[in-house]
């Protein structure tokens, strides 16, 4: 099994030899334990902190040199601290471990996974703890994974081990149909889709990294996620969850990290919506949601979505080309927040949109974009609302039954 | 040009910017220039400390993992520094630099350096900024050298590029002739020979590890030992001093981590020396300084020196093998000190031995005992009347005259 630890169950010692305790009980069961870890608690600011005081701009190689230390001190804590409970460990970087990634610094992404070492210190009869968010690439340089890294190695490596299961151990208990922060009656699910998953954590639910439940589900692993600090069964993410006997809405995330950019005036021609996405892409500035108005008299309004911390590079990359093309104008929006229900079992089934612009409505809450997928319905509504939003969808989905 | 910076000049990240500044003016002379780098300031102590927050035996693989990060940080630094300055730069660890050890953690011995990742980064144009310290076993694991690793790291990586010279910037100014802190007429040498200096390093001169003079003897590299702070010209350690030209004592050292043990009233018979220090090597306790005493009726006293951190861990070890050879009991002193007086010309020159005992006995300093090789002759004494003595004994040998 590959087992996971992260976020502040990696916070200090005392924390990391808790960890040590679980890994020995998992080892205990007659399992082949591999462990994944992350960095422990503020580390890996730290260490871009350190890089800042050299330089403003550092260098993307020496920082993912310099951020992967952070895991490696843990992995080498954790197998020090389970062979001081009597078991056999070895901690391997991720280098070591086989995790062969492009030379995309900052967020490489997993080329191939070969895992011979591990294997061999696993036939040892090892504890295998291996340092998460890092790879090599085929020069032997060490590059970071960027978002989500610890978690796409746990299940990159239980994908290439043919694990029975990666065990992803983090601050909550799993995952739930809202935000219990946000609606009380929000509760835990026993298990859930690859993709509702993958909805629901691309769309605002913190749980897991979509990019790692991806390949779970391209790979067919199982993923527990669950707390590190207690033994509550968590939430299994899988693909063999029958379709019809479930409830068609999941599970309800929230987004606050959205701001809305309007180009106002546009002459509606070819070419204007290339000019001004072609522009943010080169910097780098990922477009969510866009709508374009219907054009009245050849002049078209169009909106988009941007993270906030994107939003003044967005404006000022915009608002030159809005000139040029002859728009009259750019507007802006940071305060702007995104509310999602995510169900596979709505791909074949109509009405959840209508429900959910009803259920809106009625609560007073004013849509100002619409973005879906197969099994997602987005709106777009003003930030001071969204407690109330999840609230409202939570109980019109009758998602507390489930 | 291989260059090696350590000490308090790798001891913040404005310290680190200052070195970038010295590498960058090395590499405008056209050099092409390799640099080692130890770790920040207390960096080590620190990990040390994390590791004995988990167990307080930490396992030795995992602690040489835990301590190659501290190198690993400075050199991504020190790289980006560089880069900021507007020349390329690549940072390299042991692993990557080729540097191959056995698999004797926590004081690993260089196998062999194969440097042609080192040779390539060079060819493109890059300042190489290696990790000092630490190298890989045949099986890919990380390993760290021990006492003087990053100044071995430097010579060895010297020697097998064919390094012109090896740099060593440090926190003095080069070798002097004695401690200047000792004796205010010390002065900094121009050159010495290998073995002085090994010599000199052995018996306390705390300017080089031996073991990185010993393979720059080996290799014929000449090593530039200076300031990191200053641009005096520091001190070269050499091979081609003319010997007939050169005062025949070079240098003194002191060292205060000395302790002593006596063996009173031993059985003169075979095998009881054997005895006594077996135990002390299986407990890896280096014995340094022995003396017999001549055999009276067939009783004899045996004393010999260990460093002071050894003292109480051989006492317990030598107290209950004394009593099974019949020894009338076991004496120490803590408080004892080494003077050696060392030079190349003294092997073929009589005298200097009767000179140095003449000028202590006239100062009024007790020999305890006495040890010598080719080059060196090293006086025990009381560590009260260290100063003492290496001021009288640079005065005796004129050594500021040189």
């Amino acid at each position: 099994m590959v087992q996971k630890y992260g976020g502040s169950s990696v916070a200090d010692a005392e924390k990391i030899k808790a960890i040590a305790r679980r890994v020995v009980a998992a080892k205990e069961k007659g399992d082949q334990v591999v462990v994944v870890i992350s960095a422990m608690g503020d580390t890996t600011d730290e260490l871009v902190n350190l890089a800042h005081q050299i330089t403003s701009q550092p260098d993307e190689r020496e920082l993912d040199v310099l951020l992967s230390t952070g895991e490696i001190v843990s992995s080498t804590l954790l197998a020090m601290a389970v062979k001081s409970l009597g078991y056999k460990a070895v901690s391997l970087s991720g280098a070591q471990a086989g995790i062969q990634t492009d030379a995309t610094y900052s967020r490489a992404r997993i080329h191939t996974v070969t895992p011979q070492r591990i294997l061999k210190e696993l036939e040892k009869g090892n504890i295998v703890v291996v340092a998460g968010f890092q790879g090599v690439t085929q020069e032997m340089d060490i590059t970071t994974l960027g978002r989500g890294g610890s978690d796409t190695t746990a299940v990159a490596l239980a994908a290439s081990l043919g694990a029975e299961v990666c065990q992803i151990y983090t601050d909550v208990e799993g995952v739930y149909t809202a935000d219990p922060r946000l609606v009380p009656q929000a509760h835990k699910l026993k298990e859930i889709d690859y993709e509702e998953m993958m909805e629901l954590a691309t769309y605002g639910a913190k749980v897991m990294h979509p990019r790692a439940v991806e390949i779970g589900k391209l790979y067919n692993i199982p993923i527990l996620v669950a707390s590190s600090f207690t033994n509550s069964p968590g939430t299994l993410i899988h693909g063999g969850i029958p379709m019809e006997v479930r409830n068609k809405v999941r599970g309800i995330a929230q987004d606050l990290n959205v701001a809305k950019v309007t180009v106002v005036g546009v002459p509606d021609r070819p070419g204007i919506a290339t000019a001004i996405f072609e522009s943010l892409a080169q910097a780098s500035i990922s477009v969510d949601t866009i709508v374009q108005n219907a054009s009245v008299n050849g002049i078209t309004d169009l909106t988009f979505t941007v993270a906030r911390s994107d939003l003044s590079k967005a404006m000022q990359i915009v608002e030159p080309v809005a000139r040029s093309i002859g728009a009259k104008g750019c507007v802006s929006d940071a305060k702007r927040a995104k509310v999602s229900i995510v169900g596979t079992g709505m791909q074949n089934t109509p009405g959840y949109a209508a429900r959910m612009f009803k259920a809106l409505y009625q609560a007073g809450i004013n849509i100002e974009l619409i973005t879906t997928s197969e099994i997602r319905i987005t709106c777009i509504i003003d930030e001071t609302k969204v407690a109330e939003a999840v609230r409202t969808l939570h109980e019109a989905f009758e998602l507390e039954k489930i």
